[in-house]
């Protein structure tokens, strides 16, 4: 084989292990287009030379007759990578290495402090974990950070971070450019619910390529994903799911609308509609507790809430057409009948005989921000910027799961 | 230079040419991320064998300081395009060379034929212009197909074309499989109001790399382009704009729902308005009368037409965050009501300081099917199928405008 033709196939090997993790020779001729004689030939070399290593775990048995098939992997101290997310009250650390295993995680609360602080939180937290994990940052390929609010980032494109509580008269400072600086590795930085989309891209039975997204929190946010990647707009802005009129007469939005989705559907407008009908709910707990108790006051304050978020939904998904209906945030797992309506709703807005998306329940919780960001730098193509000449490869569709390791979450291979 | 390295340049040189016509050396550097120098060393080599031509025209004169930018295009010779759109009472033609330049068109009519007949008319008539013209059709590098209604297709997958109008019990014919053996070509095929919203990517100041399209006529369709690539949706019903609900209560749709955006603003339901409310209007024409003595009727039927076109086009926009949206269908013309009010609910529609997209008219008229079909081929992926282990450049932005030649309508280069 011609030297540059084995450098460019090597390469693409790499890449493909890069974003999945470990899969088997099956899964890597799939993905790079290969033969797999051509390919034994590639990974013969690279196991020779270390770069990839055999892997073989509980979830390869699942492949095919129930024989296990050998799985590679890159070299687990080849590379790090660095998963970070910075929400309005807390930042969250995850260290995931080559292989993609979860090697160093923790959070830290900084409620509401202004950016600078935050920053210099994250990385006093980032250094306190590698003195209590004896894991050091050496062989870091990359840092993903999610952010609250929108932000634009074009695939490939590095930019400065979002200076949201830069206070005025203060020099600016650039989450992107610190991190870049403390480490010397390529980062990316998008909205916190827009790497969550792309996260939930790889649950479930297939890795999907169109997914919308949706959660519920303080206010309402989403996320698209169309092609396998992330949608973000010609400003960032795309997935303003929230800020969708519903009720064009309906209570006045933060955002200066009236009767937006979030009037009626984020958690607070929930609470606030349960007490305006006289059922006293402070907190997501209280409002728990009246479900529990099938209170029907919270029940048709949920299933409006639900059907407001399922008409948003179905007229996304007439528009986008995608493959799944991703819904999060903590109020669908406290209160079913706002998931249970919506999923109602999303198929009465479907025209009768339209094939209808999945609509499921988000994997990922609130709180795994940081495992969003690494799930979003798996994917990312920023990463590939020292191959310039071979731009991004169309990977196969490759089937994904998420797997409990000894050493903690890791995104995997079903099979 | 190595052989093999030098041969990956000329054929990215060669692709950018013939995805955006002519273009100066300085936009094909950009294009394909080559140095000046290696570049020049590339086009030469290329010149010289005649793979590439110098054009020059009065467009290039606009660039840069004023001095006219030599540009290059493949050897008008050297490949073939066809465009063809399929209506539901007329076939449409254009034929282009390598440079873009239209050298064929024409239409016949067959007023809603079945599918085979269809097929055998636009053949007939791609040999009737052949003969009257005296061009062959011997350097066809691909064909672009519109057809009616949704239509799945995948980026750089042949499938087979829809079958729309086989009646049941006779064979199913394919438009992709019957051109493709006829001219040994690769076929893509598409819904024609989709690939109408790709051939608007090229018109204005800029090639818009995130549109929203929307096209009134005997009902309401729409596609979308999201980072220059058209959005199919998991099962190619992406952009069905046109069965968004924007009136619960509404009138009956055809397709089972009620109060789509379709029952309010397509031509028939904006007819029926006018008559239900005593306007005797029977056609487009009898419409255009009325509204040009200033009938109030008339002007508030079109009102509402267009605040549920802006209504539908406001909540996708605060979706998918486009740089432009555009709006078609001759009613645009006849009726500036439609156009006005839509663009007033659109801006209502985002929130106070969002950045809001153009809105405009389409440059394409219904009547310019052929043509949508002929960017849509020159912007599409299929035709890179024979070099599948370099997977397709991302292609910097560059501006094109429609220009007027001698031999007809080209798309061309603004500067």
């Amino acid at each position: 084989m011609h030297a540059l033709v084995r450098r460019t196939h090597e390469e693409r090997v790499l890449r493909v292990l890069r974003e999945h993790g470990a899969l088997s020779r099956g899964q890597i001729a799939r993905a790079v287009g290969l033969s797999r004689t051509t390919l034994s030939e590639i990974t013969g070399s690279l196991l020779q030379r270390g770069a990839i290593v055999v892997v073989d775990t509980d979830a390869a048995k699942r492949e095919g007759s129930g024989r296990p098939a050998e799985r590679l992997a890159l070299d687990p101290a080849s590379g790090q990578f660095m998963g970070v997310d910075f929400g309005h009250r807390r930042v969250q650390v995850a260290v995931a290495d080559a292989a993609h295993e979860i090697v160093v995680s923790g959070s830290d609360r900084y409620d509401d402090a202004p950016w600078p602080i935050r920053l210099e939180q994250a990385f006093q937290l980032i250094d306190r974990l590698s003195v209590e994990s004896g894991v050091h940052y050496g062989a870091l390929q990359g840092v993903g950070i999610g952010v609250p609010g929108p932000y634009s980032t074009a695939p490939g494109v590095l930019i400065p971070a979002a200076d949201e509580a830069a206070a005025p008269g203060q020099p600016e400072v650039s989450a992107q450019a610190a991190f870049a600086r403390r480490f010397g590795a390529p980062v990316i930085v998008d909205n916190n619910t827009r790497l969550a989309a792309l996260a939930e891209t790889v649950f479930g039975n297939s890795s999907v390529q169109d997914l919308l997204y949706l959660r519920i929190s303080d206010g309402v946010g989403g996320g698209l994903v169309v092609g396998g990647r992330l949608v973000t707009g010609s400003t960032g802005l795309a997935g303003e799911l929230g800020h969708i009129t519903v009720d064009p007469n309906g209570r006045a939005c933060r955002c200066g609308k009236q009767g937006c989705v979030e009037t009626l559907a984020s958690v607070p407008a929930i609470l606030k509609s349960c007490r305006d009908q006289g059922l006293a709910v402070e907190h997501l707990d209280d409002l728990a507790a009246a479900v529990e108790r099938s209170h029907p006051t919270a029940d048709q304050v949920l299933r409006s809430a639900g059907s407001a978020i399922g008409r948003v939904l179905g007229t996304a998904s007439l528009i986008l057409n995608p493959k799944e209906i991703v819904i999060g945030g903590e109020i669908i797992r406290v209160a079913p009948a706002v998931f249970q309506q919506a999923i109602a709703t999303i198929a009465f807005e479907h025209f009768p005989g339209a094939a209808k998306p999945l609509v499921r329940r988000a994997e990922l919780s609130d709180d795994d921000g940081a495992l969003g960001a690494l799930a979003a730098l798996f994917h990312s193509s920023p990463l590939l910027a020292a191959y310039p000449e071979t731009p991004d490869a169309t990977t196969a569709p490759i089937e994904c799961a998420r797997r409990k390791t000894n050493r903690g979450v890791a995104y995997g291979r079903a099979h």
